[in-house]
């Protein structure tokens, strides 16, 4: 996998205009093709709107994001870019459909699955220079040109996929595409893609779908015990069931891998909590082993901020609800030359005092314990 | 199960000091036990903190949550209620020592899983009529005492599972001790609450935790593809597996049962996935039935503001950026008698124009759609 270009760097919106298409047609203006069209009138550009369902073309042409197409293609001729923006299953049907009618000059799609539409559309002889598939990962959990904006792609990754066929003057087009959304160009195969897709939002999907399906027929009652973390879990299973039918059908081999594994994992954690109910102690450090290696996959999942938080050692100093008195804190720590690379406050309204806990580099963490105990602060360092 | 007295009836944080212990000691001063220390404290109660490490119960005092218990128990002598807020594993010895020490009245615990400490407080002799089981159901990320909090409760449910030699003055005294928390007093038998703790609590974590695994060895690049929902299902496999080993471990065969449920749902999947990836087209109605279900079960899990949404319909009409146009949107809504029951407005900055939606009771919808747009509105239901 390689980015394409300084966009790929980090993780900023950078709006490069420079490549930016000077006419596109979006075909398919639900909320991903809509958000596409809004950000491209934003950069000035010449859009174009179709959809089977005439209703959802006017809807986006009235929140300004283009006109709708007549009949027959653009007036003047082929545009920049044609974006298919249908369901996985449609793609090839939409880009035979206007490769017939010579709607561009290039052609991609935004279908979260990759290798399906190349296959599909290889079988109905669609011209391939001419086509470069894409993903943007963006998305919202509602749906519909309603549901779009502008800034959807911002700092996000835009994967595109190019095969051995495609034309490099096509493959710039979708990279100038997505960076005019503000997006981040990442080249991969199909095969690449649809592989780590599976890993990151297709079987994430299908366990917290699993999870759910658990709590179908509980009583409220006991639905009532639940917390975020079961909240949390299986939040995304609310989303439509014959849209995540199409997705899953469409990347069924590397969804059902990583479920196969995934099961397996499951089915190993069974056998050993039967061992352990029957009184076999040495079997926990098997599920231990299990909860490590989850918790070492979290740690690497990039967070919002783009990345897990550094390891940080805590320091836990009693304090006063008087003023002044982090300063003084402050000033200790600093007179025993120790960086102090984060602070948190935790108070709860009415108490005389709260525990300031001081993030510092690991091999800080007892020179500062000291230092503040022999200053006379009330220390503790997590047990 | 039932909710024991009118505070179960309604989630709003009642406080009751009527019932409420006058004298407590707190053993094991973590979070869950330095947090009720300090609920009791604001209700004036006199508490005694203990904990096997010094500094631990230092720390809670020095937060305020009360005094270090001396060594042979409290002076004047037996408290209203020890709380043994240790370890699930720990707390048979626990009741053991403070019965042997006459600390109190009566005990309760806080322990996740109610029917291993039952068990073995029989085996090791203890007394049965004055110990009570309890489960606060709240929790945070963090640990230790200086991530306790006063309000920890408030509004939450907190099981009691008496036994049947369990005093019903004791019981009494445990429920007292809950609405002094501010939390909901819920009564159900220790083998219920296994049970649905092992689905609402413990399966996720085991299933955030293998979905966590998979990704623990897949390069960073495809995990830059992940988005809000990959760390939505795996966040709370962040938690401490040592601390998780001994939950799971404490509940190991009605954990084992959800478990096995939800691997059966997964390797029917994977079985539907294969069909599908050969082109068998009807098996796709199956993996939607897995995916209603799980929608189903979502929609039935209580949110933040405990419960789901009403199932309302949404009529979206774009709106123009001027002064007055919602007042006049609603007028026309009024004048066609239809009773808007919300509204939610989208507009992307610099955008000329906004999306209205409107949400009315389902049966309302098409006549609201209908008289708008004979006023002239933009109208466009969704798909």
């Amino acid at each position: 996998m390689t980015t394409d270009g300084a966009a790929g760097q980090d993780r900023t919106a950078q709006t490069d205009t420079a490549d930016a298409p000077a006419s596109a047609i979006v075909v398919g203006t639900g909320l991903i093709g809509t958000s596409i069209a809004l950000a491209l009138r934003e950069r000035a550009a010449e859009v174009w709107l179709s959809d089977t369902n005439q209703a959802a073309a006017q809807l986006a042409a009235e929140l300004g994001a283009g006109e709708v197409l007549p009949a027959g293609g653009r007036p003047g001729g082929p545009a920049d870019i044609a974006v298919l923006a249908v369901p996985p299953a449609a793609v090839a049907a939409a880009l035979a459909d206007a490769q017939g009618l010579q709607l561009a000059r290039c052609y991609t799609d935004v279908a979260s699955v990759k290798e399906l539409a190349l296959h599909e559309a290889r079988e109905l002889g669609c011209e391939l220079t001419t086509y470069v598939g894409g993903h943007p990962m963006s998305g919202r959990e509602r749906s519909g040109p309603a549901a779009a904006r502008a800034d959807l792609f911002a700092g996000q990754p835009w994967v595109i996929c190019p095969s051995s066929e495609s034309d490099a003057g096509c493959f710039a087009a979708v990279a100038g595409l997505a960076r005019a959304c503000g997006s981040l160009p990442v080249r991969m195969s199909a095969a690449e893609h649809d592989r780590w897709v599976a890993l990151v939002s297709h079987v994430p999907h299908l366990v917290a779908a699993a999870m759910a399906a658990q709590c179908a027929e509980a009583p409220a009652g006991a639905l009532s015990l639940a917390g975020p973390g079961l909240r949390d879990v299986t939040r995304i299973a609310a989303g439509d069931p014959s849209l995540w039918t199409e997705i899953l059908a469409a990347n069924a081999m590397q969804v059902r891998e990583v479920i196969q594994a995934l099961a397996g994992l499951l089915d190993e954690a069974s056998v050993v909590l039967g061992a352990l109910a029957a009184g076999d102690d040495e079997a926990a450090k098997r599920l231990t082993a299990l909860l490590e290696s989850g918790r070492d996959g979290v740690a690497r999942i990039p967070g919002k901020q783009g990345g897990p938080a550094p390891d940080y050692a805590v320091v836990q100093v009693v304090i006063a609800d008087t003023p002044g008195e982090l300063a003084r804190l402050f000033a200790a720590a600093g007179a025993a030359d120790i960086n102090i690379e984060d602070v948190r406050i935790e108070h709860s309204p009415g108490l005389p005092a709260g525990v300031a806990e001081l993030l510092v580099r690991p091999e800080a963490a007892q020179a500062l314990s000291a230092a503040l105990a022999s200053a006379g602060w009330p220390v503790a360092s997590p047990a």
